[in-house]
């Protein structure tokens, strides 16, 4: 049986200007391979209405689960909760559970809840809180897609109190091998061995290390019993 | 006048996995703005035909530019030239000019031009070559398409070879400015600010320093007259 998918949907001109490095995407990307679910596909889109809400049908209607990052603070840059409502064709509103979240939270650090923190209570209706354990604010899941902040200490926060509650499969399990040859030396012998070896999926990345070409050979599966006899395969096929 | 658009289209079951974090987009963002082209959008799909046809079309017929990474080495996982030719209805085959540039480095080094390596001399028909100084295997440009390696120290290289040949617009000024404020505190003037200065885009990203709280306001715009007098408005609205 094959496992679940996956998408992820960073949302922010500041990704695609260049000032600012994504790295909610590798981090997730790891935590799902870890669960079983395999991730599909990434996009990056701005803080453009047509394009969130676009990206986020097309995604929502492809894969299993969609995340998104980016785009829920109080400022007015931050459409990203109204465009996911309008994808589903949902009302939002501040709701009474989220602004009650927040009016505890600045009620005890002294600061004000005033109608831009409050822009931070807008959840669709329907849609399910995730906890913020950082900063309060909650994230939401609403159908398959799971909105969380940009902030990185914020998303992988989100992503820890999401993950139980995502059905998995098989985890991916991976092994590499790392063989001091010219990557054209050994495509061929490759190739031949990713076909006697249907349900393995084999990576070939190669480095130059002071001169010296090589390649790191990932054979990647769900059964380990399989995977490791592929090593074995592979290891007589690239003796050391 | 709008500038050019692009977008950046990352080919790799590596990067969706977690293995292997990119870092080309971040690369090619920076230049992009440099250049005056604003990137609009970026996907990551898997080294699967469908998924890279389907991404190369779509991304080819919304933007001027498309520039894609990886996929164009020796092995069999290595399937981008020949999607990139499916999604334009091009025949591809071993072209005479690629391979004598293979032919010729390869006699240098005394390895062999196999038949493996003979692959990164497929270009699609009508096809422009694209150089790579690091290690010769060419990349290409088909339509608005560019199709350069994954390996970062050879897309940045051929980066630096295709940026004289795009069209640029106005470069995207930018000016920031560090408000040691809570982000709800100034997201009501920042809005009111952006409201007046609707040629500039305005994003705030918040930061948290040893429990401080405050934002970097960005501002960003073509022309610097306006993007100055914005500044002289954002720092009186946020005095130190």
């Amino acid at each position: 049986m094959s496992n679940p998918t996956a998408a992820m949907l960073v949302i922010g001109d500041e990704i695609l200007s260049g000032r600012t490095r994504d790295s909610n995407t590798h981090f997730l990307a790891g935590q799902l391979t870890d669960a079983g679910i395999d991730m599909k596909e990434v996009r990056v889109v701005s803080d453009d209405a047509p394009a969130i809400i676009a990206a986020v049908q097309a995604l929502s209607a492809a894969y299993t689960y969609v995340f998104t990052s980016g785009g829920i603070g109080p400022t007015h840059d931050d459409i990203t909760a109204d465009c996911v409502a309008a994808a589903f064709d949902t009302h939002i509103d501040v709701r009474d559970d989220a602004r009650a979240l927040l009016a505890a939270f600045y009620a005890n650090t002294g600061r004000e809840l005033n109608d831009a923190r409050l822009r931070m209570a807008r959840i669709p209706d329907g849609a399910a809180l995730i906890e913020n354990p950082v900063s309060v604010a909650p994230g939401f899941k609403i159908g398959n897609v799971h909105v969380m902040a940009g902030v990185p200490s914020v998303f992988c926060a989100m992503v820890a109190s999401i993950l139980p509650t995502l059905t998995g499969g098989a985890p991916l399990l991976s092994q590499s091998l790392r063989v001091v040859r010219g990557e054209g030396d050994i495509a061929a012998p490759l190739g031949a061995f990713a076909k006697r070896h249907p349900t393995l999926s084999v990576g070939c990345y190669p480095f130059q290390d002071n001169g010296i070409y090589g390649a790191n050979v990932v054979v990647r599966g769900q059964d380990r019993a399989v995977l490791d006899s592929a090593m074995v395969d592979l290891s007589a096929l690239f003796p050391a």
